[in-house]
């Protein structure tokens, strides 16, 4: 065969694979559509689990997360002037680490480089046959010429648009998919943090997020219509909306500048069931999304991460098929509580266009029962660092 | 004036209220517009908060329910075959007493007989005057004659339809309502219960909730749409529907039997802000109801009790203001929180007709976080429990 692995998509997550099974000795070929600018122009996630960072140091990725990175032992839930501090390291002796996903990628390509790892970017047209032969077989086109790889297993860490998921069957897949009535507008800013922590915000006006990437660089969201754009909000609008959703303490220390970035993503959640097909195995948001209320999203692509790569170095290594035959029920278990997280927040902290008063009720009482309940608490912190492995 | 406090009710509520104020040396009449056997008739809640119990003590009404009451050191919330136990002892220190709302009232109308405290049935046209004045004024209809009592205070405890939350002015009052699509066909049968503790049950099939009252006396429920009737539901259909929703485990140990009461409840949680208007206080359902999933409705009853007993005693005797005054907004912070619990609850068990297969994936992980965290089930039986007033 060619190689052993075929990872489709270069992201975070086909890095990540790529290497953790390079360094165990198993031959991989990473192949991405974009180029690495492109790549590494995205702007996503930024709050990583301690089991991510514990895989990144593993890794051997960890470096300069370790160096630049911000550990958070807390973030804030609040509901208009009422701040409910959820301290992680009281409550479960985790944090979790502010560190940029486009960071994140960027360490993973040079670690790539430095072991000379193949990584093909460019790449159009990608077919996945043979899933149910001795011998996957993955085609593509690059630079106006189609190739083809034979290798053991593919992984499929090709997003959400990606042809991984598409491969299999539809009859074979179950799809299940929660589309949220509103959008988030998020703008990247050259300001100091109005908090060092997170600050998740329920108001009257809909949601706002404050949230950091550094002492000199924000990234702040408010909840907005699916049908607005970015180019319906000015700076002045933003900063004027964002500022009434926060707690009037927080709003005091807002510190406003230019927006460097603008953009409205909408929130879904999404999970496609099996995770895996013959010799394909589905990987992050190829399989499966949530809305980022609880930063879930690539944190869980990490953890599919995790069951797989002990999988197919198992099965390279020893023939062993014990957990590549229980990767997709393992991660699913997994992802769904996630899903359910992700989904708990989102419900507990927006506004629902023709909600009735009753729901912002709820809202305000699970907030309420948050701030009295320290084993609500608990519970909240618990899923936000990450739950186990 | 003609008594101290005029209790409109003459239900659980109202005469424990009644209780406890006669026992302080508080001069009371309760105004009850059905015949005693008609109140004692009635079937309901089934599970006393320990908060209850212990109200109930000190109201010398507990030696009966303490002799023949059923304390529950535990429940399961089940999804399919999935059986998660909610060890209340283990995570919380405090059980529940099973123990009918019927027995409660009958020791209490016991109680006041044996006080020779003043409750008059068969009460018509009540009307609450005169609230902002130094005395309120009840009138009322008996025996084709019109009746009138001057007191310092009037406590509705007339219940959802009563007249008391009605006499607050419409535009005084905020109303928030949820009502839920389906109801609860509820039978007793004089059958051995399928398990001491309570069972209460997630299936494809919709929702079913194993109670006991005694060894040989239990109360079974499954939720319907809302369009049944009664009369559409057999025995035999009933026992093959509530069967079949229970977890095979259970369903193995089901024993069948001839149903005494069918009758079908609609699910609402409805909650009327303010408590007070002047001189008027409500009490239990005349302010808020909850849907039966959690078990909130009398022990939420109770605990107004509670709070008003005390605050109408410091009036009473010291003339301070300060507990009265304080009343409402206490009295609805726990009210909140167990309208939270019961929202909660009903929307983890129930399937919800039109509901995408979404909304099930997060009931069934719900439940399967239940079985995996202990933090979550100490958060469920925390609130199951009752919080402390």
């Amino acid at each position: 065969m060619d190689t052993q692995v075929v990872i489709i998509g270069g992201g975070p997550s086909g890095l990540l694979l790529s290497q953790l099974l390079n360094r165990a000795g198993i031959a991989t070929v990473v192949l991405e559509r974009s180029s690495r600018d492109h790549v590494l122009s995205r702007i996503r996630a930024g709050i990583l689990e301690w089991g991510t960072v514990e895989l990144l140091r593993e890794a051997g990725v960890g470096a300069r997360m370790d160096a630049e990175g911000y550990p958070h032992d807390g973030c804030y839930m609040t509901d208009a002037d009422l701040m409910v501090h959820i301290d992680f390291r009281e409550l479960t002796g985790k944090r979790v680490m502010v560190y940029g996903q486009t960071e994140v990628t960027q360490d993973l390509y040079a670690a790539q480089d430095a072991m000379g790892t193949r990584v093909i970017h460019g790449v159009q047209d990608v077919t996945i046959n043979d899933l149910d032969q001795p011998l996957a077989v993955v085609e593509y086109t690059l630079g106006g010429e189609r190739k083809r790889l034979t290798c053991a297993y593919v992984a499929g860490c090709d997003g959400f648009h990606g042809v991984s998921r598409k491969t299999i069957p539809e009859a074979k897949r179950r799809e299940f998919e929660r589309v949220y009535p509103f959008g988030w507008l998020g703008i990247l800013s050259q300001t100091p943090p109005v908090h060092d922590e997170l600050i998740y915000a329920n108001s009257p006006h809909g949601f706002a997020l404050a949230s950091m990437r550094n002492q000199a660089l924000v990234r702040y969201y408010v909840q907005v219509p699916l049908t607005d754009r970015p180019e319906d909000w000015s700076d002045a609008r933003f900063w004027a909306e964002f500022s009434r959703r926060l707690p009037s303490e927080a709003a005091a220390r807002l510190v406003t500048g230019r927006s460097i970035e603008k953009s409205i993503a909408p929130l879904r959640s999404f999970v496609s069931e099996p995770l895996r097909w013959g010799r394909l195995f589905l990987v992050g948001d190829a399989a499966h999304i949530v809305p980022p209320t609880g930063a879930k999203g690539l944190n869980l692509a990490v953890s599919d991460v995790f069951y797989l790569h002990q999988a197919l170095i198992q099965a390279l290594t020893t023939g062993q098929q014990d957990a590549i035959d229980a990767y997709s029920g393992r991660a699913l278990q997994r992802i769904w509580k996630a899903m359910r997280f992700s989904w708990q927040m989102t419900t507990m902290l927006h506004r629902f266009d023709g909600e009735d008063a009753f729901a912002e009720q709820m809202r305000r009482a699970t907030l309420a029962h948050l701030a009295q309940s320290e084993t609500a608490r608990r519970d909240l912190a618990e899923n936000y660092v990450g739950l186990p492995y």
